[in-house]
């Protein structure tokens, strides 16, 4: 069984946790510190928890427990310089989205995953929940005929955010941080990207710095199908859920959208929501394709949707279309 | 009470005809054959029914019967010059949209209404749908604070489209035809329109010629509100509705969305459906506005939807984000 160090808790560290109490597919080995100013306090309560090692220096837990696998999931700014490191030393990676917060430091994580022969993978566990799952099953099986649109909408509860999300440098920005999982969901579905406009804005973010509250994208797939993403921190505080992901595909003789967990479809038959398979294990699947040999792609799909959310960022900074081809 | 000339029966000219039955805000004193290969057959049925006479000739229709208001609603690319002739002749305009399907044409328009002093109207009906009062209604009683974001859609069958369909330079665009509703809601709630970028295409139009069959618009409005459109010609032809119309709005304390007809507000407090206005009068309200002297603002919308519109056209087929202010 692989064994896991993590490093951070700034995002979805709880994957790879989730995945080995509840699906055995790999050991907790030991967690540490990403020494980059994020709150480490959760990994302190895993380790107590686990009686597995605390590291104050990530560097360290990789000398002396060697793992399989390193969950970063460390301040934004900091995944690829971290996630390349540990490629470099020879040790897969599962790295937060996004696994960069700028083109250069993306190409730079390109570079070195490439030379080093290692697997890696994003954290894009929505598309292993039950509803994504669903629409892509429904669409592989022709239910829509051909897809031509696809909107995506991620709208969240702003609730408390990290003081590094006042500095769009350490951050990212919403695109990357949120609309990233909309666009990463086209982008499974609809395919290579060739243009991207988008726009984002930090109006309504109660002086929190620069944290945008709302940004939309449009991209221009291949062959002709068109997306649109919208992203936003504006759910009420007091609302039933914390997010409202939701997902709409039109296709030439159909359509499937999912709304609050249910997916519904309308075709040649009449509106009816849909029978939905469980939901995977996102940490897990990335663990099947390492023993397997198939991790390839969760690498290129991880880079491709960064990418694609940083030249989004950008465009919405221009306010100009962006070639991504 | 005013009279009231139909010219061409290509699109919603019902809206007058509506008006005078229902409302009796008007009289409907007589109809004419646009002259450009249009079907008229149904204007013979409307003149036959109502016992009021069919020209053949719309100039002469102009002549004998002298109407307070033309109803234009004519093959598309002929909207703009036959409105301008009616009101360099002194007549008021009640217009199909878009006013024009070239941004020249809608210029040449523009100045000879400027010069007219005649009354110009658009057929943007939607605005006074039960829904999209409500929705209007609900965002001016604060419920949703401050507008950040809107998606607009505009889904619509296939069906039996008219010949000139085949044909960009005589039908305009699924943008100035279909999406400029969605487009005209936008600006209508979220104010002027700075930048736009768009995209279209004519897959799986069934051989049809050049007619596009989806689109998705994105605008930056002022204030930073960001809108996306969509819209497209893919509902299955079984399907219960025509069309499937749906806004979203999402402000800084809330949001409201149409769905089938029916409006969803979430803010401090749950979900839930709102009662809605009864639909207004599209054409009454026009006519009021006459009796009123206010009705400038409907000729500076709709030329201004219609601008957008054919700048969103633009801007897809160069895959540019244009300036519009």
């Amino acid at each position: 069984m692989l064994n896991v160090g993590i490093i951070g808790c700034a995002g979805h560290y709880g994957l790879a946790l989730d995945s080995a109490d509840e699906f055995e597919t790999c050991n907790i080995a030991a967690v540490a510190a990403p020494n980059d100013g994020t709150d480490d306090t959760s990994l302190k309560i895993v380790a107590g928890k686990r009686n597995i090692p605390f590291y104050s220096d990530w560097r360290e837990m990789l000398e002396k427990e060697r793992p399989d696998i390193v969950e970063v999931d460390n301040r934004y700014d900091r995944h690829a310089a971290v996630a390349a490191e540990c490629l470099k030393k020879g040790y897969g990676v599962y790295c937060e989205k996004p696994l960069a917060t700028t083109l250069e430091d993306l190409e730079t994580l390109k570079s070195v995953w490439q030379a080093s022969g290692q697997p890696l993978g994003g954290m894009f566990n929505l598309r292993w929940s039950g509803w994504f799952l669903g629409v892509k099953r429904a669409i592989e099986a022709g239910e829509i005929g051909e897809i031509r649109l696809i909107h995506g909408q991620k709208s969240y509860k702003f609730g408390t955010r990290p003081e590094f999300f006042r500095h769009r440098d350490q951050y990212g920005g919403l695109i990357p941080w949120v609309g990233i999982h909309a666009l990463d969901w086209c982008l499974a579905l609809g395919g290579k990207c060739l243009s991207v406009s988008a726009l984002q804005s930090t109006r309504g973010n109660h002086g929190y710095g620069e944290t945008e509250m709302s940004a939309v994208i449009q991209m221009e797939l291949e062959n002709q199908v068109f997306a649109t993403v919208s992203a936003d921190y504006f759910r009420p505080e007091g609302g039933a859920r914390h997010d409202d992901d939701r997902i709409r595909v039109t296709g030439t003789r159909g359509m499937i959208e999912v709304m609050d967990g249910t997916a519904w479809l309308e075709n040649d038959r009449p509106r009816r929501a849909i029978s939905l398979p469980e939901p995977g294990d996102a940490f897990g699947e990335f663990v099947k394709a390492i023993d397997a040999g198939t991790a390839y792609g969760f690498a290129i799909d991880a880079l491709e949707s960064t990418r694609i959310a940083l030249l989004a960022r950008k465009a919405g900074d221009l306010r100009r279309t962006l070639r991504t081809d």
